[in-house]
């Protein structure tokens, strides 16, 4: 990472700031400017207390320079993750679609969808038993009757399944009817529910938060990596912005970010 | 509510809005402008599938009228709630401070805190126990080992405490020890959390989520209340806008509006 | 127009309310619902100063109905509009492809990337005599000579010319030159610039604001409308959000958007 | 300034980013990290062609260690500015108030509100001649004659005058009524009329643009203070984001940033 002093940082300041790094191991390189004075530091970032740094005298700024996802990342892995389930090869060249109602509703509407969605070509069959409503108010999802109804359908369509989780206490139900475990936008920083998901050892497809950063999205991303778990599945669902004719802005330009800084496709 | 038909909605269009919103117990009043037609409709809008009514031929916008929080509502009760928690009176014209580190990292440097939060005027202390980490490499809370040390700060000093919960397994062991239970902002839409935590009859400290507008977040308090629990503390902590010159943008505005909407302070 | 009156609006409120509408020639129709009571206004808007409206009594809200840009609306004009540029026709079923640097630089190199553009299959060649450049150390363009170097090199490859016009003193000047004018992201609300440039006859390249709804940006291409030059060319060119992964947030969907909402393609 | 070099880049990529640093009069200083280079170099950025540099081969990313901005910048000028219109001294600790209409409508009202102003203890009056209006239907001001209402409004009342100017031909008519010249927000990246203002002579009142970063601000300052004229007041005047329940978003923070910054008060 690179240290930046302050125009008014005293060389005091700037030999605590050094003395510091060498405490926890870093080897610096200071380049006096004319105005200004910037310590390179080399070592691992993991072992300080960034804050304490960040706050000591004439230090202006701290620019890291290795990306903060480790399993992640293209920097540490240049092969890019293909997940299998059933005959879909997701992050190959094949467009695998996933398709259904936001909510299972009953047996038969559900069934009715499924066939037309495997005749449209899907090979994946969504559907919400557990909803994540913005009012208390609102249908909150069939729950286990929902999977049931889920799991019914793979039987008949030979589709298989992504369906969301909620809550901790749920994966485990969840995980036993479902293909692919999604997460919720609402849910992208639900840090235990992302561990979970990763433990249960099957697919996690990761909707982008409302308001994350690519950045944020992929530290999301590491979160289930580092339980085990590489199958995950990075799903652009538009941000928010000031914007509201349409509900979320599509942020297109993300997909090839995500392509170039990570091992998901 | 009022339903905005487009320019080229026909005669019939209107009378099959008409006659649905009938069928749902609605009363209807249509209002035939030079170009356009708006139908105005009064009924209880939760008995209504508002999805297909919006998709019927005809229909270009529906317009709310009545706010989608109740319980939580001006509208619904005059009086605003106050939270006694020790001596401490919130929502009173007194300012109450909250003030504590980040997170308890051990014993003795967290009493030496208290009782300097103590000195300068506080009357509740804050401490993370459970964190919610952007990276799955940093350091993740002493868990209940942080809440005993809490717990003891609290006896030495007298002040109250407020702390995070941020898994719906931990709500129980959380609501042992602390006086107020934190929602984090990354945790204001995770509903199953927020039930949790009004079920638990403690205080619940909810802070705004980073993307939310201000009604998502009077909807989160909502499903708190609806719990069984107003014993609600909105924090507005800032909210997330495309300037980094600061970390957050603090939205000082949200306070009168949030004031002027809720039961709320 | 509707008005939504507050719940404790008094029936005083409401007959004042109507009166004032009256006054300025609207058809009222009241609505009482059990709580709140809405009146629907028949009239025309532009008459009222809707400031001293909103702020009357009991007046919770006002919601409009018609759209308030009128010359580029689809409620207005059926047609789209198609620009004919040399042979390109802007806004037909004819991809039309505009391409060249940011800023002219000399005569040589211009010349070369004019007949590159032209080889990829461009039809318009783009370039900026003058800049709006965020710093005033910046080049800020080379004005009149650059304008010649592109009038020259239209010339040469038989490429039409779009360019950037910043000050209204300058309109008559870029526009003697180029087949289209461009007005920027930074001038989208620089009315008199908008005018001035309707009022040149040329065709207009109008960008969308940084942070310009889709409506805001229709407004602007009603001030070029109004001027009388109905030949207004949208260009959707991303906006700004809090993600900084990439310089600005391609806003996807506001294409379909604007092609419903307006006579522009 | 700190040039990142990603991960694949070769020996050869290096040697060729520090070549051309040399050419241009830098001095480099290269840091091998175990994964990554980085170079520090010194040097006058401005003679350089930034992006000629950030597209070279093994170039991941720059980082600027100095403030764009110079002669607004605290790192040039220690003192902050100070502005004296009569006898009110905007940028000390004194608390100036500037109050009055949005647009001058008719002399008898705007002299009743004038001295109401004056009653409340303001020392400024403001009031729109020329309004930027988003629709080209609203009442677009008074013009001159809106101009000489002001003028005479401050004979009687003694209050000191700001008022907006919308367009480059008109700074001088307006500086010659005025005491203060407002740039609105819509006009903060209106660079043309940015030097007209600055070269008027007058104090400008510079509101922040409604998507403008403070840094973009602060190069609009610049604008200006390079044209001559170090008398900038920055009018934080709110943000746009997603949350609408305001019509913007005050960024309170803004205001220690700007005076940490920059000269400005």
């Amino acid at each position: 990472m690179i240290i930046i002093m302050s125009q008014s940082a005293t060389r005091e300041d700037i030999d605590n700031v050094e003395k510091k790094l060498s405490e926890y191991g870093f080897k610096t390189h200071p380049i006096y400017g004319e105005v200004k004075t910037v310590i390179g530091a080399i070592g691992d970032k993991r072992l300080l207390n960034m804050e304490s740094l960040i706050t000591m005298p004439g230090v202006e700024n701290i620019v890291p320079i290795m990306k903060p996802y480790k399993l992640a990342s293209r920097e540490f892995k240049q092969v890019p993750t293909i997940i299998e389930v059933g005959d879909a090869r997701i992050g190959s060249e094949e467009i695998v679609v996933m398709a259904g109602p936001c909510a299972v509703e009953d047996e038969t509407s559900f069934l009715e969808i499924a066939i037309k969605v495997r005749e449209a070509g899907a090979k994946i069959l969504r559907g919400g038993a557990f909803k994540p409503r913005t009012s208390p108010y609102s249908f909150q999802g069939l729950e286990e009757e929902g999977l049931k109804i889920m799991a019914h359908a793979r039987e008949v369509t030979g589709l298989k399944l992504v369906t969301e989780v909620v809550d901790t206490r749920d994966v485990e139900l969840v995980a036993k009817y479902t293909d692919i475990i999604q997460i919720g936008a609402r849910n992208m920083q639900n840090f235990r529910l992302l561990q979970e998901a990763g433990m249960s050892g099957k697919p996690v497809l990761l909707k982008r938060g409302l308001a994350a950063t690519i950045e944020e999205w992929l530290m999301a991303a590491e979160y289930i990596v580092s339980s085990g778990n590489s199958n995950v599945i990075l799903c652009e669902r538009g941000i928010r912005t000031y914007e509201n004719a349409t509900r979320n802005t599509l942020d297109l330009s993300a997909i090839p970010v995500v392509k170039e800084l990570s091992i998901f496709r």
